[in-house]
Order: C-alpha cells, then structure tokens, then sequence
C-alpha cells in the first residue's frame, strides 16, 4: 500500500479510549482521573506498555511527562512530537486530553502495521498535570519543558492537602530523571476535543486550529472586617462575602455584554475566610477568566471591570483589589503546520474548516520551542469538563487520520 | 455589711477576665478559642479549679458543660443558674461569653467574702460549644439540656475534619456523666456583652433584655452545570456560583429594605463545588440569616427573598432552591425574671434602658426549662465576633452587680 493510502485501524483507537476510560471513574459514569492520583498512575503504567509494545523507548522527565520514541531512518534529527494529556478534570469525560495522546500512540501503531520507516523520530508524549485541578496552574509540565516556568517552583507546588508535586510523583513513580526540554523538536502537533459546539453544529469533523482567542485570568482580594451577623447593622458592615459577589454578578454581565461577539467572563472559584454563618467574613478571593476572538474584546472586559470595582467598593464597604494577573492565548501557531493540517484534510477528502481554541492546552506552550498546529474534533454538544462529555468514533477517526498524515509528511522530510 | 451594701470585687472579676484572655489567643491580638480544642480544655480546668477553690462542687454533664454549684440552706431547692460559654469564634474577643460565666463565678466568690449564706443552691454554668463555629448549630448544649435536640444528634456532629462532637468531649476528658437537664431550676440569669452599639451610643451601662429579634435562617441550594469556562458560550452556562452570587446580593438589598426599622439579612457562608478556576461549577449552597425586631418584619423579607427566586434561577440558569429552614428568637423571657432585673438596678442607682438581643444566646433555649432573664453589658463600637471586640471593666461591672443581686434575690426567696 502507498502510504498515502493508509488509515488508522478505528476499532484498536476506540477500544484503547475505552480502556483508558474504565481507569479513574467519575461519580457521574464520566471520568475523575486528577493528576499524579493512584488511577493517574494505572494510566500511565498501561500507556507505557502500550508503547513499549509499539516498540517506542519511553523515557519520563522530572515533571513526570513521559515520552515514547519511534526511532527515524536518520535518528539523529530533531523529532516530530505528538501528544496532549492523560490527566482529566475532577468532574471530566474521557476524550478530553485522552483523544490526543492515543492519537498519538494510533498513529505510531499504524506505521508499525505497514512497515513505514520514517526520516525522522516521532514521539509521543503525556504531559502531565494538564488540567490544574489537583495542582494548579494548569499546563504545568508543558511549561516547564518550554522554558517558561521554573522546574523547582513547578516541583514545590502543592495540593489543597498540601502535598507537593514533586513528592506526589515520587509517589507514583513517576518522578524520571530526563532533563527538561532542551533539545531541538521538528514540530508538535496536538489532537483535541473542541470543547465547544461549532464542529459539531456545523456537521465538520476536522477543526484546523490556527491560534486562540485570547485569554486574561485574575484574581481579585475582597478585604471585609468581621462582626457577628446579628446585631451589626448594615450600615456598619464589611461583609467579604458581599463584595464577592457583586464581582461575580459583574464578571457574569460583562460576559454577556460580549456574548453576540463570541467573548466569555466566568467565575467558578471563590475563596472566603472565616465562612461560617455567624460570623461576617473578613477575606474573600474571586478567580476570574476573560476570553475573546480579539485582543481588543478581552482588553475591553478587563477594562469593563477594572472600571466597576469603585461601585462593588462603595456597594460592600470593602477593599477590592486585583491581586495576580495572567495571560495566554497571544502564542502564535506556526504558518507551514496550519497549512500542512488544511493540507492535508483537503487531501484526504476530509471537510474541515479553521477554528480558533477558547481553552488553554499545552500546545500553547511549546510554542516557544517548536513549530506547532493543533487539530479540533467535534464533541456531542460541545459539553467537556463534564462527565457526560462524549464523542464517537466517527468524530475522531477523521482527524486521526489527518494527524498520521501532517506527522508522516513532517518526519519524512 | 448588709447584703443589699454588697459590691462584685472589680480588679478580681477584670483579672480572671484578662487570664481568660491569655488562653486561645487569636491571630490578630483576640481569641480563637474553639470548642473542645486544646485551649477551651486549658480554659476548662482553669474554670473547675477556681470554682472548686470557691468551694463549688462541679459536675459535667454528658454535653461537656460545667456546672459549679454552692450550696443553699435548703439545699433541696432549685437552684439559681448562671452562666453563659467559655468558647469563642475563630476570629473572636475575650468578652464575649466569657464576661457572663466569670460574672457568675464573681457573684460566688463575693457572696462567700461576705459569709452570704442563700437558701437556694446557686449553679455557675458553662455551657459546650455556644458559637457552633467548629461543630453546628451553634447553643448546641444548652439544646440539649433544654429538650429541644436530641442527645445522640449532637453527641454525632462532626467538624469539618470529620471528628464528632462526643469523640472531641472525650479527648479533652469532659465527656461528663450528669444527665442531661431533667431537673427543676428556679430560674437562669445570662449577662453577654450586647454585641451591638447601642447601649455605648447612649452612655447606658445596664440593657434589660426583654426579649429577641425575630430570626429566620436558611440554607439555599444552587444546581447548576459541570462545564469548561473556555468554550462553553454565555448562553449554555449553567454556573452555580453566578446563581449564589445572585442569592447574596438580593439577601444584602433585602436587609438594607430593612435597615430603618433595625432589620438585617446576611450571608455569610458559601460551600460551592467543584470550586476550580477551569471549571463551571455544579453546587453551591448558600446560608442565609435574617433578623428584625418585629416577627412581622422577618417574615416580610424571607417573603422578599422567595419572590426573587424565579428571577435569580432566570438570571443564572440555575435551579435555586430552599433545603432546609429554621428559626428563633420568638422564646419568651420570664417577665418576673425581668422586672427583678429592672427593678435592680433601678435600687443599685446604675441606669439602665430595654434591649432587645439580636443575636443567639443560650437563654433561648433555656426559656423551656426556666423563667430567664439576660443582661447586657456595653461594648466598644458594639463590635463582636471580631479579635479587636473589646469592653472595659466600667463597662461590665454595673451589670455584674445588677446580675449579683438580682440573682442573691432569686436565691432568697
């Protein structure tokens, strides 16, 4: 068979989705496989195998991301890297993260069945600690491998029962001794879950990801007194809680002020001290996330809360400040990997269309060290960090396809 | 001397307070003298040794509370109770509950400087966990000794590291085996800072309390929807925390609707769940207290609540529901029990004015079981529930004599 001919076996990709699935159930019949967790580490164990048996040797760096490597005609090049996550969210569904590395592992499977030997090394990698819900930031070891975070800070930091993710991995096993990014990589490609509902409504199967909307993350301090909630009078009060939660209703509002043009403004964490009932809370803390198609948009929602905290202040009795801010989505996709993902759908006979991501994945990372494109499937309903998350095969198939085949056509030049 | 001469020994009364002050001591210069922790137990053994030095015999009932009693003529009779609670909030001062049991513990130490010998027994009680801040509901043990809860429920209630009520009793040696209430008392007499400004405002160092403020409470369960802040538009959101945040701004512009007529409404506690930056959260659960002096007035503003919820579910998507309700306030003090106290301090010469309380006190429950009258006492700013609360011994030593005689005249008789 020419190898333009080739096709992933779609039984074997559904099938190690659904094992990987029966690891880290959720309550809800979804998935809770938190990173560096017991299931975490069944996981991992499985998908080393899984590359060993592919022939790959597998290696894991210090932030636990592990690496399985199909060696090239010429192994000395710099590798084709393919990849996304294994960890899920607390209340997550199977394919998100899942979809991408499997992919990955799919496509080396696929080569092995046909005896393609290609120029270059392929590998691919689970990156660890993704999703952030056991150990925040989310995107941890992506970040450390590019450079962009510090690998002790990553190491130190801790679960909300305190332990560390250095000391978590170590647990599992999992803590290896590769160093850190620092070699030179061909290109990263990375399959995903839209995560959204446009794939799906559109009735396209391939999302050709040329770069994301763009993203600012804050948190803000909501300084309150306490006082006894009964005989306090209102007038003299400085409840935290209060001033929260005109935050949260303002967030909510600028997000639908920016609805019709695609732009969204959440808050799904709160912090609040003492939280008792009887007792006014004197501190509260209010995650909030900002996102846009355009830079102005996001700019534009930061400002119209910025410009809102002088009324919360009044309307509280509290001190309202913005206490960290962060941002992602401005890294730039590369040119030729884009083109070379429309490519070669249009090739393949494959629909697709160009799509922006609205979530944050490693790929926004490593950015910095490699020419990178992502490719979008469609999920039912766009649900995901859910545990009635889903896709069928028929949704993953077709971009499975156009990743074996963008990775064939980087590592065989 | 005559009795009716007779004065409380200030400096004793002041001291015992500021030795009190030293144990459990707060992180801003206050007090955090939880329940059953390893300070109330400090506290605990400090109080049965100075009642054992006063010649009290003490005894423990299966709740935890202490009861020191100095003997009557005919001791057969019900005795006189006064007391209040030694435990504090977890950000509290050093007045609050504690001004009322080391009152009661002064009345007996100046009644024996005096040879005073009483017809009744007179019992100094500290009653477990008054503030609920580690174990809810607060006035746990004064419930159960009154026959409003039952033993078994509250010997079960766990903190929030899972550690029952009777467990915690035991560690720190003070689950007693006096059984619970069953006998006669003449009557139950509670001096408590007022915990509000006004006595301080009027230059009135004596508040009669006639009664409470009407209290309602309720906890509201918010449902919402598990999914990712990125993708998911402003229209499919089902967020939990947006439908909370809704719930606490209405709660604080009900208690304002209020505010002339003295009424207010609060939140001050907020459970939400999963309650991580990346994903919409599913719960929150949300406590609500509102407080008027007219049972008129309360019902209106739960009222008002109940007809903004169909705007609230509207507004965030959620389902917003009422799961559990509860009241106080409306127990009737003993009007004899009242006057004695009026009519006192009218005799001693120290002005004195009608408060209602509008906070929880012990005394509540006690009404079922007694004739009960509380006094209170001044405090800066009527600031409580706060580690700067704080009172001066000018401020609390006309209300320990009026308390002394007031109960010397119950015993009497």
């Amino acid at each position: 068979m020419k190898p333009s001919n080739i096709r992933i076996d779609d039984k074997r990709y559904w099938d190690s989705l659904m094992q990987s699935a029966k690891i880290g159930p959720g309550s809800q019949g979804g998935m809770s496989r938190l990173a560096l967790s017991d299931s975490d580490k069944e996981m991992r164990d499985l998908f080393v195998r899984w590359c060993k048996d592919a022939g790959c040797a597998v290696a894991i760096d210090r932030m636990g991301s592990i690496f399985a490597r199909r060696k090239g005609s010429d192994d000395s090049l710099p590798p084709v890297l393919v990849g996304s996550h294994l960890d899920t969210q607390i209340h997550g569904g199977p394919f998100d993260g899942c979809a991408g590395v499997l992919a990955g592992l799919e496509v080396i499977r696929t080569l092995n069945d046909h005896g393609v030997q290609t120029l270059r090394p392929i590998e691919v990698v689970n990156w660890s600690n993704e999703e952030g819900a056991r150990f925040t930031p989310a995107m941890m070891a992506s970040a450390v491998f590019a450079g962009v975070t510090p690998l002790d800070w990553a190491l130190a930091r801790k679960d909300k029962d305190g332990i560390a993710f250095g000391d978590a991995l170590k647990a599992i096993g999992y803590d290896g001794s590769t160093p850190m990014g620092g070699r030179k990589l061909d290109s990263y490609f990375e399959l995903h879950i839209e995560q959204g509902p446009q794939l799906e409504e559109k009735g396209i199967p391939v999302g050709v990801v040329t770069g994301s909307f763009s993203i600012r993350g804050m948190n803000i301090r909501v300084g309150g007194e306490n006082a006894h909630v009964g005989p306090t009078p209102m007038d003299r009060r400085r409840n935290a809680l209060v001033g929260a939660a005109h935050l949260i209703v303002a967030v909510n509002e600028i997000g639908w002020g920016e609805h019709q043009a695609r732009g969204k403004a959440t808050s799904a964490r709160i912090e609040v001290l003492p939280n008792l009932f009887g007792i006014l809370p004197h501190h509260a803390q209010v995650t909030c996330d900002f996102r846009h198609p355009e830079v102005e948009g996001v700019e534009r929602m930061v400002r119209a809360l910025e410009a809102r905290l002088p009324e919360i202040r009044h309307r509280s009795g509290c001190d309202v400040e913005i206490v960290e801010r962060w941002q992602y989505g401005s890294e730039a996709f590369s040119r030729a990997c884009i083109d070379l993902v429309r490519d070669t759908a249009k090739a393949l006979g494959i629909p697709s269309m160009d799509i922006l991501s609205e979530a944050g994945h490693d790929a926004f990372h490593i950015t910095h060290v490699a020419p990178v494109a992502m490719i979008f499937t469609p999920c039912e309903k766009g649900i995901s960090h859910n545990e009635k998350e889903w896709s069928k095969i028929e949704d993953l198939a077709p971009a499975a396809n156009v990743l074996l085949h963008a990775v064939l056509a980087r590592a065989s030049r």
